[in-house]
Formats: structure tokens, sequence, C-alpha cells
């Protein structure tokens, strides 16, 4: 079986890691809480529950691995997954790394090289001229069967590094480390290069034996990095992604954090899950009340507006409990009073019909782009509205 | 001189303006203030100094000559002039209708013949068949010259009316009008069908001189108008186009209103000016203040980011002071990190660089989209930030 492992490589030419910037930002930053120290700045905060990003030299350093991901004859490339997977690991670390101490930085110690060799199969063994077959693929070497329940299928599709980093007096440590290994739940490949999909379903507690199974390789070779501490937590989430059709992301799974040396902490649960609405096909959704709130919303705003398009939105659940709602709006627009009366009409019956005390997105779209965006942080009770306007 | 008078018709079809909704929205709607009378509502506000859209049986009234604008060859259809002079004419409106006690609703005497007819050339007379060369055209006829200087200029460009409602009981009544008359700065036309473009540049007080003409035609004619009482008062406000290929919207230059019969009221003067920074070609700028301030914050965050495309503002002045600044980032993304550091980055460099006090928008968008934005209004000390996400 020949397999045609693609990197999507992009812009490698711009990891600008050592560059020298001129600027000087200063530590006095109007009314958020930028603080430098030595070479090092943060990005200022805005939201206590949001990390700050660091600024080394006046520049911001993009992680090594930018924008790698493994793509399988182009498959997969499902980019809710790429930016679920991101922002899921960020929401975990926030359990360990605390906002307060610690600074959010791109993952620093995975080069691109390393990266491409533990996302590609594993293949012989090292040679004295070091690893020229792939030794350190973490995805299990190829059994050269075709058939969708008997091959081996690929694991492991994409490799996420995030370091949190310290202030120590004039310098920054890095303080901790979160690995997020996204897995497949459905691996699409083919029998031959250019020729039909194949499908092997991969079931969770696959998914989970194997990505075990490589969180500790990832924390054994993270060890040996330099820079790592024996002492540096690492911690490590399992994400299983979304099917390639998909209209949201896939969500985290399990994750543990290693305290010390090779030792693996314990395996903690993450019971999240995501829908898109409306439901299609009569499919039973993962709460019957939330899709029928959603319907109703959908209805009533329906119903205003002669060119009204669509209505969908990414419906989040953690621990059974509606968490988030992302409602995109498409729509034609004529003018700026139409948008805007639409936009109070919107948020109007947001509230109404939307379940309160939840985190709620709306996105008001035309093929010009956003028109008008509603926003409700966990808990608040009133939307913050903006329509775009221009001079 | 043959002159191609095009209109701008889109989806005259949609215009379901008496048609029977199904939906009751009621009238506890959540935390804003919908409000509800016989088979007018209103949409709900989250600003008090906006006005409440009106709902007619359910459904948004558009405007009966909706997306109309006079294209002459398919040129000047700058759409920044079309938005700007949509929002000034609400602005302008508010010193004459409060936006406690009014509503606004978009147009509903104009229709699309009336208004086509209006923005074309003069054209002939009344003859016993009704209006069949074009007597109630604005634009003067045509005097047959090609020459840029000796022609006559197509003046009036765009038309646009709002309705201002006020609720009496169970019904709402029109309570005032707001016509806004959109005046070239610059005619562009050709001399032969397909041909080359040329121009016929026209001054500020020809421009104010023609307006003031075809205000007072436009007040006489709508008081003739079923539902317009001799004592509603008509604004009528006159909006200078920005040349086609400028990157930011005109101004209103004057505005009046009539509040009664024929009366013209007193004109007053409206001191606003629109520019586009960085300056380009050395030129002056309005506030050379405000240009420094930009170049400072754009070298700021340019520096900072590897793949920054470009760092514009469209800058509005009123009475010789910044009243608004929309700066537009455009940049390349590889993950959600990057994207809520840089938008940090961004929002610590406006509080430092830009001046203080005054309503700020700014847009942080790639290829795909909008990623982000922060706003800050007018008097306001801090950023509102929000980056857009997905599940």
């Amino acid at each position: 079986m020949k397999k045609t492992v693609k990197v999507l490589l992009v812009l490698a030419t711009t990891l600008l890691l050592a560059s020298c910037g001129k600027l000087d930002f200063g530590s006095d930053s109007g009314t958020t809480t930028s603080t430098k120290s030595g070479n090092y700045q943060t990005t200022g905060n805005n939201k206590d529950s949001n990390y700050q990003g660091v600024i080394r030299n006046g520049k911001y350093p993009v992680s090594k691995a930018r924008g790698l991901m493994l793509q399988n004859n182009n498959q997969n490339g499902n980019t809710f997954n790429v930016r679920s997977m991101e922002s899921g690991l960020t929401q975990i670390a926030t359990k360990q790394f605390s906002t307060d101490k610690y600074d959010l930085e791109d993952g620093q110690l995975l080069s691109t090289a390393t990266t491409r060799k533990w996302l590609a199969r594993q293949k012989g063994k090292f040679s004295k001229s070091g690893d020229t077959d792939n030794a350190l693929g973490l995805n299990p070497a190829s059994n050269n069967k075709t058939d969708p329940t008997k091959r081996n299928p690929i694991y492991l599709q994409q490799l996420l590094e995030q370091d949190f980093m310290v202030s120590s007096g004039n310098s920054m440590n890095l303080g901790g480390i979160a690995i997020g290994l996204g897995m497949n739940s459905v691996d699409y490949y083919t029998k031959s290069q250019y020729g039909a999909q194949y499908e092997t379903k991969i079931s969770e507690a696959d998914m989970v034996a194997q990505g075990k199974r490589m969180a500790s390789e990832v924390v054994s070779r993270l060890r040996q990095m330099k820079g790592v501490g024996q002492n540096t937590p690492i911690m490590v989430g399992l994400y299983r992604q979304a099917e390639q059709d998909s209209l949201v992301g896939g969500t985290y799974k399990t994750y543990m954090v290693s305290m010390k040396g090779n030792q693996i902490g314990q395996w903690h649960g993450v019971n999240q899950q995501n829908e898109v609405l409306p439901l299609q096909d009569n499919k039973k959704g993962i709460n019957s009340s939330v899709a029928s709130d959603f319907n109703n919303f959908s209805a009533q705003i329906r119903g205003f507006f002669p060119t009204l398009a669509g209505v969908t939105a990414q419906a989040h659940y953690e621990d059974g409990q509606l968490a988030g709602l992302k409602v995109t709006v498409n729509t034609q627009f004529y003018g700026q009073s139409e948008i805007n009366a639409f936009t109070q009409y919107v948020t109007t019956a947001a509230s109404k019909y939307l379940p309160s005390g939840v985190k709620i997105e709306i996105d008001i779209v035309s093929v010009q782009g956003m028109q008008a965006f509603a926003n409700r942080d966990t808990g608040e009770k009133n939307f913050y509205t903006h329509v775009f306007d221009s001079y």
C-alpha cells in the first residue's frame, strides 16, 4: 500500500524566531497590564480569564511548527478541528496553569521537522546515521493491508504545543507545557494515489488507548529536550477530531499532567460535546430543549426579514450542560438602518428565546462579510452589540 | 450626447410591505424595550442614542426604493458613499427627531418609480397622459454639450428617505421625514456608450446652490403626498459624495427643516470631514497630530507580527475635532493564540498611541474574514474586544 503523507507547511520562511526587533513597547501601556522584563514583554490582557501572550524583542514568537497539520491525501482538513483543538487545549491548560501566574507562548520546542516525523507512521529503527527511516513516528507502522477494518489506521492527525511561561526577575522561563494530540475518529485514506476515498472508523476506546501510548512517548521525549526540566509540568490532552464534513469541531476526551520525569499523571475525563443546530434528519440532539429553543429563535427571526438566507448554530456542551452557542445568521442587506434594526431584533429575540446565562455569540453576515455581531459572556444578562459601520 | 442612465434595482420583488405576518413577538421581550401597539412593534434597542426600528405585522418594512441608486454608466458606485450617506442622515436627524420619541422606518413614501424619475434629468413637460418625458427630473436638462466645463452635469446622484414614526394609541403615525440628497463632487460621464470616462468637477458652492433648489422641489412634492401633513417636519440634508476611488465616504454639508407647508427652514452648516490614514504623497492632513499618532500606532503593531499586511484607517472629524476612527488591520493567522495575543497587543497599542476619548473601531481581518475586533465608544476609557472563535 502506498500512502502519500503530505504535510501542510505554510510559510515556513516566516519563522522569525530569533530576529532582533527594534521596537520598545514600554511598560506603561495604557489601561491594560502589559509588563516587561528584559527582552520579554507580554501583550496586555483585557479579560482575567485569558492568558497574556509573550513578546520577545518586540516581536510575537510564532510557533516553530506554525500551521503544521498532517494531511493524508488532503483529506480531513476540517478547519473547525484545527481551531477548536487549539482553543480547547488553552481552556484545559487553565486547570493546571493559572492565567494569573503564567503567560502563553506558541510552542517553541517542537520544530517543523520533528513534528512531521512524530505525525508520520513508525518505520524501521535508528541507524548509526540517525533516524533515517522514521523510528520516531507515533502512528503505528503499516501492516500492508488496505481493508478498512484490517489495516492499521492513522490515529494521530494533528499535534499542538503550547508553552506556559513564568516571569523570573529579568527573564521568562518555561513553567509548563501543554501538548494536544489530535486523534482521528475516522481515518480517510485511498488505496492508490488519486483513488477513491475509504474510511477506517476508530472507536473512542481505541483512540484513547492509542493516545495514552503516544502521551507516554511524548513526555519522555520532551524531558530530554533542552530547556525542559525534570519537574516542568507537561500536560497532554487527547482531542477527538470531528468527521471531515462536520460543521463543528471535535472535543477533548481526556488529559493528564506529568509532574516529574517520565511519570504519567492520572487521566481526567473531559465531558464535552459539540453539535450543529438545527438538527438534521430527525436526529435526536444532545439536549432537546436547547434544540427547540433554537428553532423558536430561528423561526422568530426568519419571519422578520425578506431576504434571510439561513440561521445555524454550533452548540457546545460541558458536563451535559449547554456551555456556549455560536449562531451565524446569513442575510442580504441594502442599508445601514436595516442592519441596525435587524441586529436589535435578533438580540431581543435571543434574550427571549435562547437559554439564559450561557455564552452566546451571534454573527450577522452577508456576502460582503460580517455586518454586525452580538455577544453575551457566560453569566451575563445583556448582549453587547456592534454594527460595523464606515465613514 | 447620449447618456445611459441606469438604475440599480435589486430585488424589487421582495417589497413585502403589506404582507400578513403570523408571528407574534409579544411585548415582554427580555432586557430590551421592544413595544407593541396594534400591528406595529419596535425592534428593541440596546443603546439610547439609537432609534428603534419599526416592525409591521411581524415583518421589517424595507424601503420602497430599497437599494436604489442612480448609476451613470456604472460609475461612482462607491459603497462608502452609500453607507455614510445613510448613517449620516440618521445622525443629523437626531437633531430634530429625538430617539426617545421617534422610531425609525425605512422610507415608505418614495417608490422606486418616483425615485428613478427624480434622480434623472429634467426633460419636457407634463402632457395630458402624465409625465411621459421626465418633467419631474431634479437634475438639469441636458444642454447637448460634452465639454467637461460646458455641459450641465448630473448634480444629484443618490436620494434617500427615512421616516420617523410616533406611537399614538394603537397605531404609529408619520411624525417626520428626513431626505438625503447625495450630490456629486465629480460627475463621471462618457461621450459615447462604453467610451472613455470624463469628469466634470462640481464646486461645493454650485453643489449647495443646486441642492437647495432641489430641496424646495422635494418639500413641495412631499407635502402633496398621502399621509404627509402640512405640519409634518421635513428635513433635507445635502450630502457631498466622495470621489469614486476614495476609500472613505463623503459628508453632509448643510441641512434644513421645513416645519410647515412649502416653507424652507434655515440652512444649518454641517462641519464634517473624512480622510484616509496613513496620508499619501506627503499630503497635508486635516490634523497632523492625529496623522502622526496613527503612524506611531501603525509602526508599533507592524513590527510585532511577521505577516502583517496593512494598517489603514478612516478618520472622521466634526467641527475640526477627531470624532471617530475606523482602523482596519489586515494580516494572516495560523492559530487562535496568535489572534488572541495580537488582539491584546493591538488594543494595548491603541490605548497608548491613539487619541483618547474618541470612538475607535479596530477590525482585525484575514483573507478568511474578520478574526477579531476592538471597539471603544466616545468618552469611554477601555476597549471592548472580541475574538471570533468557533467550537
